[in-house]
């Protein structure tokens, strides 16, 4: 099949910290992406609101976007109460009348909307609803503790503090130098930029480690190092199931902790300040202490995330968090990933060293 | 409505260890149920295999279960391989024919059958899909740690070690005291006893912190004390996310640890020997610094399961688990559950000090 061109809908919600997916398609994806569908931003750049993204440019209509000849619609933003505005309903009819198909990361799947799913059918379009989890999922047996690459995971400090990011920065630096690594979509939006994956967040709860154990198998397949993609936060008051079942089921031998440096609280719960986010070194301890009750394995580095720093302060940032925690840190966007890079492979050689001797 | 009457199927695995969704329903509802099905001890009494039940009867064949006149059928174990065997299917039809409805806790639903389903309302019966979550659970907001009464969870070493059975058993001696005491269903057998409840463990993985939430908060209207059914245990390779998920979600003033005292893996590994339970005290701390990460709490108690020890070797487990760990201890089921009910009664205490405090 040939590549999509998309058009991404993200109205109302478009910047650097709110459109997540929209945004990680546009860094890893922007020769497949034909024009952003924001109304508060119509008219200007994605470089212009992003800081990278170049000349895309964002639409004030389903019309005006699909003037530019996308071959699908995809939704960039969770809208604001988690369900479809039936103005966006619309637009999709629209968009699947003008023969695109819709790839969707909600938690509501679009197939089960009787309209919309009656109009795909008649147009031949397809509705991917990509938190659709595979049926038969297998409950998690610890299978990912002996498969033979490396398997290194990233953890956060909460939710969208750059774990993904983190993964797809270090894949394309490590296979640059000749170590065949594969990155473990968990989330939507990995799935969309590598096109396989599971919703790990989307499964029945009893199959999460199940689902990890899974995808990190598939993931080994002729690979050195698998990194993994990692979800939420081990103290996150609504998802931290998730994390953990993910934790648990992949089996890492190595975790790279995340931290968004300017966050203070727990983002979700931001207006009540309710869990302010503790220090780094007590993320350490929880995530290895937690993680070795089933599989032993260590944190081997800091990724930070300062896209809203000043370059002095994000530099600043990265030599606390390194002194705080002793441990390798750097922001792999922003700055060279090489600290990361490095502490995996050296890790992978005393890991292949370990395996050698048993 | 009237109580149910049941023929429990627990074809092929019925006994003290293995049919536990049977064996809880025989021992807090024996005057509901009216036989069990189970070829392998058909012709004895539910006594002779359980240890408790009495004189009910365990048949061969669905027709004599039916004969007996139950008004509905519930299955009681879990089959092998998790799908329903085509035999049970028969059955089932058998049943509904005969004018019953179905009580199924399993993670397939028979409401998805189409024969079975088509066959229920032609009939006129329920098919009860007991782990079937309701529409539109929230994401947890840290609601529970707000409500009136003092919340106790019960956490386990393990899956199947006694966790809500503690709970009913407490639940039961705590109302005779005068303290008003839910018990908060979190599981298809819990369900089944109570008539209210949501299976954890079957929603959508966002949302088990957010059931959690809910449950908790139900089970606080006009209640002194909150007894929370636990799940899994925080080291299960397979469900520790839900386990955490149920911490996070249901903000626990206090904990009590279930154990069963021969076990000595993870059961759902055990050929494999793969995971040690490690000892009572090390759970104590990581029970404990993960639920912190959230919500202070701390664990009060700790109930031991003895069902396979003689008097003498079930007392010294008693003596040792206290202690290790320091903390009153006992099996609720075989012995006096006062050090337990005292510990609650005495953290109620407490807890009510604090907040007239704040």
């Amino acid at each position: 099949m040939t590549a999509p061109r998309f058009l991404i809908v993200a109205d109302g919600d478009f910047g650097p910290m709110t459109s997540k997916t929209a945004n990680s398609i546009i860094r890893y994806h922007p020769e497949r992406t034909a024009a952003v569908l924001d109304r508060q931003h119509a008219g200007r750049t994605v470089q212009e609101v992003l800081g990278f993204g170049g000349a895309i440019p964002i639409v004030g209509s389903m019309r005006e976007g699909l003037a530019l000849g996308p071959s699908s619609v995809l939704i960039g933003i969770a809208p604001k109460g988690g369900q479809l505005p039936a103005e966006w309903r619309a637009w999709l009819g629209e968009a699947l009348d003008a023969g695109c198909d819709i790839w969707n990361g909600l938690h509501n799947f679009l197939s089960d909307d009787p309209t919309l799913a009656a109009k795909a059918r008649a147009r031949g379009r397809a509705l991917h609803d990509l938190r659709q989890p595979p049926a038969d999922l297998p409950i998690a047996s610890g299978l990912a503790k002996a498969v033979d690459p490396l398997v290194v995971l990233t953890v956060g400090t909460d939710c969208n503090v750059g774990k993904m990011t983190a993964q797809l920065q270090l894949t394309r630096t490590l296979n640059e130098r000749g170590i065949r690594t594969r990155f473990v979509p968990t989330g939507q939006t990995g799935i969309m930029i590598e096109g396989w994956g599971i919703a790990v967040d989307a499964v029945v709860a009893d199959f999460i480690a199940g689902a990890a154990e899974w995808l990190t198998l598939e993931g080994s397949k002729q690979a050195d190092v698998v990194l993994v993609e990692g979800q939420g936060s081990i103290n996150h008051p609504g998802y931290s199931g998730v994390t953990l079942g993910l934790l648990h089921g992949s089996c890492p031998d190595a975790l790279i902790l995340c931290h968004q440096s300017s966050r203070q609280y727990i983002g979700d719960y931001r207006e009540a300040a309710w869990l302010r986010i503790p220090p780094l070194a007590d993320y350490v301890r929880l995530y290895e202490s937690v993680a070795a009750a089933v599989h032993p394995t260590r944190v081997i580095g800091i990724s930070l995330n300062t896209y809203d720093l000043s370059d002095v302060e994000a530099r600043r940032m990265c030599d606390r968090a390194q002194q705080d925690t002793g441990l390798p840190t750097t922001d792999p966007v922003r700055f060279d990933s090489a600290p990361l890079v490095n502490a995996i492979a050296d890790e992978r050689t005393r890991y292949l060293r370990t395996r050698k001797a048993q």
